[in-house]
């Protein structure tokens, strides 16, 4: 796969702090490289030396200025999150896909764009965020025991809270119960992206309701777990159970797997559902969104994406663009993955929220394909055929969207639309049809 | 106040995402100069221009070629940020504090390395982390009603679950009630950092047990609020009001407002609590602690930060080395912000957290001085006094703080610490009055 170089400076920082204050600096980086390029000579020893080893998997570096510098910018981050992690011994590098593509059929790196991390006999990608926020995050995560024990009831409230990601947890008879040490080489397996929980205390088990070498499995947001079915269990079979119900009804977009997760769509839409949880609607929205999930986890099509804005603030302006919807306020919508072309729920204001069964009828008419992206582009189809939303992100047309943005911000009626001619046009309508054709399946 | 240019390329991302894929392009500078340099001339059609005008107060440019660097990085994330900014019609601007001293002054504008947010008729300091994810961030909550209204009993659950924040709440007749007139007046002067909820509904209002006109102020992380005395009350009381009762028994170092958090030390020291909540020895730990500040929340001059290390990946490893903690488990500490001289209570292990009780023996104990950073200093104060923890952000002292730490994570005691020394002693008398909240308004 072809890696698309799109880049931020977004966290970029300066922290002033007076001479007199100590224990707040934030790292800068030193200058000094410590990001290896890998070839055939050194990718041995370089994998030797560290605990854990981070390779880049970049394509060939391009002729264009723009797109060197782009690389540049991706060697400053992986040069500073290098620094930062020196002192955990783990080891950066880089590989080019042309140039070394030997050593990459070695290691297996198959992604450009992506980050392998080596760790003992494991590879783990990352295909999250490329920043040195979440890298760092993410290796630190991996550094961690694979699996957390829960001790007692203040612990297991701790687990209970963490409704946002897939869980599992098993009761074992204590450390040295080779069930638990099956357990534990399946979250090896999975770590850091699934959590692994377990518990060697009776009490904690009755609360669970978990009997000696049951493991249950808990899916976001739902309020029963599954029981993995004949315990005790292997570790192929934990992990074969894990593969067959990963895919959750209702998922959070979290930067350290957003383009993993982007890119499983199903026939290439995803439904999104922007919501912020810290805000009195976007909550309200949120409780009523996870109701129709719960109701509807046995349909095995149906996976939702839900956004919180405030983990992503600098696409905020850039996805009210793309979306056409004001991000102050909940929003459910359907986008094409190819084309991020979309279409939303009509809520009148934030507190015009769907019932659950408003939720749930969209959402029915969404699978049944009446509620798609697609027909709204008929009208004009031929005129502009190749126009579409492929170039939000160039910059040429930016001088002819600012305009009509900073003056409707605040509402996504259709009168300001005017003057953005050619494909926007034809979202207007787009809600309201919910009965003809399904012809985008 | 002098400002250290301190940085980090935190976030400076690259987005991988197929070709194919659409809907999640990160912005990438595009190059175009939009941060103004302001002076005599131009600030006030600068100011004009734009619904909401953002200055970053520097001193002047220096010679040498690192910081010149580091100046232009600051630049690059303003650019990023007044790129993406620019369809919410926010201007940019950089003051230089020598060669525009004049337009500093007339704006009012003191300390360097702040940025100064111009929004109508008031002006806001930023005084925290300087990436452009915080400050876009930070510059959209600015965008948002002042006040946000309660409507039903499942937003009444988000306000509740906001325990980590600021946050006041008032039942009022309706929107035009003059009452929430001078209530919405307040909550514009403190926007965005504390949180002004209403209702107009008199279930909600049952539920939080507001009579009308009343004010409920909420101190983070305790159960019951206090009702502002003397309803119904003017903007000033109830700007005077939250100005007495701002400085709270535990609050959460959030990345918005960091250093000014960090600047409000009592005597020189900050009791710091570091606990990740997602972990269940985290969450156990901050439930505890979260009760022991309950129960001394009287004590006007106890005042603990809670780090939740997740929110800062790239500080981690600075801090383990610094306080020569292990960050993987919670631990509560003094730390002299001068120089980040730090005791820690000692933990055996992450089973061995504190009850209330010891956490309160020992916090009584910090209170009186008994527990403090200059104790285990005496010892060899002689022998190395210039040789302290100054300079470890240096890369030049690496290889020797590498084969301590490798070794000394797990324990915190003090043979550590016998190399730290002098200028430690003398900042606890700095900064005890306890007014300085009062010149930021």
């Amino acid at each position: 796969m072809l890696s698309l170089l799109l880049f931020v400076l977004s966290c970029l920082s300066l922290a002033p702090l007076s001479p007199a204050e100590k224990g707040l600096e934030f790292p800068q980086y030193d200058g000094k490289d410590r990001v290896v390029d890998i070839n055939d000579k050194n990718y041995k020893k370089a994998l030797k030396k560290h605990s854990m080893m981070c390779l880049f998997y970049h394509g060939p570096i391009p002729d264009s200025k723009e797109l060197q510098k782009q690389h540049q910018m991706t060697e400053m981050v992986l040069e500073l999150a290098a620094q930062v992690m020196e002192e955990k011994d783990i080891g950066f590098g880089m590989v080019d896909s042309q140039k070394d593509s030997k050593v990459a059929k070695k290691l297996g790196l198959q992604e450009e764009g992506s980050t392998y991390v080596f760790k003992e006999d494991r590879v783990v990608e990352f295909d999250g965020l490329l920043s040195a926020n979440t890298l760092v995050e993410f290796l630190l995560d991996l550094l961690k025991e694979p699996v957390e024990v829960i001790g007692n009831a203040l612990e297991l409230r701790a687990f209970d809270r963490m409704e946002e990601d897939i869980r599992l947890v098993g009761y074992f008879k204590n450390e040295d119960s080779e069930h638990y040490e099956a357990f534990k080489e399946a979250a090896e397996q999975f770590q850091p992206y699934i959590k692994f929980f377990a518990t060697f205390d009776k009490s904690v088990a009755k609360e669970l309701t978990l009997k000696l070498n049951e493991v249950d499995f808990y899916e976001p947001f739902m309020e029963e777990p599954l029981t993995i079915p004949g315990k005790p269990h292997t570790e192929e079979e934990l992990v074969e159970f894990i593969m067959e119900h990963r895919r959750p009804t209702l998922r959070k977009l979290r930067a350290e797997d957003m383009f993993e997760t982007w890119e499983d769509d199903i026939e290439g839409i995803h439904i999104v559902a922007f919501a912020e949880e810290e805000d009195p609607d976007g909550f309200e929205f949120l409780e009523i969104l996870k109701q129709v999930a719960r109701d509807n986890t046995q349909l095995p099509e149906l996976s939702i994406i839900w956004i919180d804005p405030d983990d992503f603030p600098l696409l905020i302006p850039y996805w009210e663009k793309t979306f056409k919807v004001d991000l102050f306020r909940p929003q459910i919508g359907v986008v094409n993955v190819t084309d991020a072309d979309s279409v939303w729920l009509e809520m009148d204001d934030e507190e015009d929220l769907p019932t659950p069964q408003e939720l749930e009828d969209w959402i029915e008419d969404v699978l049944a394909g009446k509620v798609n992206t697609e027909d709204d582009d008929d009208e004009e189809e031929d005129e502009d055929e190749e126009d579409e939303h492929d170039d939000d992100d160039d910059d040429n047309n930016e001088e002819e969207d600012e305009e009509d943005d900073s003056e409707s911000d605040d509402d996504e009626d259709d009168t300001d639309d005017e003057d953005d001619t050619d494909d926007e046009e034809d979202d207007d309508d787009d809600e309201e049809e919910d009965d003809d054709d399904d012809d985008d399946e």
